[in-house]
């Protein structure tokens, strides 16, 4: 049966392309936290089965001490090194390539990329990604951690969608060409 | 009297953020020309004298063989080596804090830059932009000229309006806080 699993990016990014500030800072997010406002993450999620993380952005997550937020999916961490899992992360050595293909080979929801960059450049140099959900912060971050590394293919997108929020959170939902 | 004069980055760029890919290829911008959509850039221009823009983005301008496009305007050439010129811009070898200062002593309507990343970057550094709006191109470039370069200062900002266009681009105005 074929199947019609996409592999989404939705992440937020400060006006100027940083998903993180220095010293992956993600303190910036709090310009826009509003109580009851989730930004569509819960329709999102519900879209969504499967999760595709890099280490060090799981690592990030975790020291945050709010705990893993991804528990109720099948969650795949990105590493070159193995090591035990402490709840349903697995971790996976291989090749994006590989990963996408046999995930998209099987039946499900979609799948959801929450990064981080390095993945993410992964990702977008073997055209792996179907769409992008980007939530723009109405701030310069002026340096930082890039959504968007330098030496990449050229792709061509289609503007899905643009929703803009009273907190000045612009979110951008474009799918690949 | 007290003017209110606004210095005003209208620029487009690539959705990772850069203005022109390697070798200054402006070519991306070819996917959203459509006959008869200016995206606004005919009434922002009305409300605009003076031109402020980098010398290389001069020549590229010029190059591309449609002559000065800003002969109604004051037009200021920012470069560190003055030469004598050709129609109305007038070569400026000082600093730009300056040259702000002292356009917003004088009455007048807005002012406009026009360019190019190194100008950019040094009115981001000196916190002296007072909007930008940004036409966004629905395609990733891979590689080029970033709009926004690392080691700026961080700056708050006020979504004023995006407008998403038939076309793809997506057009957004953000005010400096």
């Amino acid at each position: 049966m074929v199947t019609d699993r996409k592999v989404i990016l939705y992440i937020a990014m400060s006006l100027d392309g940083y998903i993180a500030g220095l010293d992956d800072d993600l303190g910036f997010l709090s310009n826009v936290e509003k109580d009851g406002e989730d930004y569509g993450y819960h329709d999102f999620t519900s879209a969504v089965d499967t999760v595709i993380m890099g280490r060090k952005t799981f690592d990030k997550v975790l020291s945050m001490g709010l705990g893993n937020p991804h528990q109720d999916k099948e969650l795949l961490v990105i590493t070159r090194n193995s090591r035990p899992s402490l709840s349903n992360e697995k971790y996976y050595t291989g090749s994006l390539k590989d990963l996408i293909k046999s995930l998209k080979a099987k039946d499900g929801k979609h799948i959801y990329c929450d990064g981080g960059a390095e993945i993410v450049h992964e990702l977008l140099k073997n055209k792996l990604l179907d769409e992008m959900i980007i939530s723009v912060i109405p701030i310069l971050l002026g340096d930082g951690v890039r959504l968007f590394k330098d030496k990449r293919p050229e792709q061509k997108m289609v503007l899905v969608k643009s929703t803009p929020f009273d907190t000045g959170l612009l979110q951008l939902h474009y799918r690949f060409l």
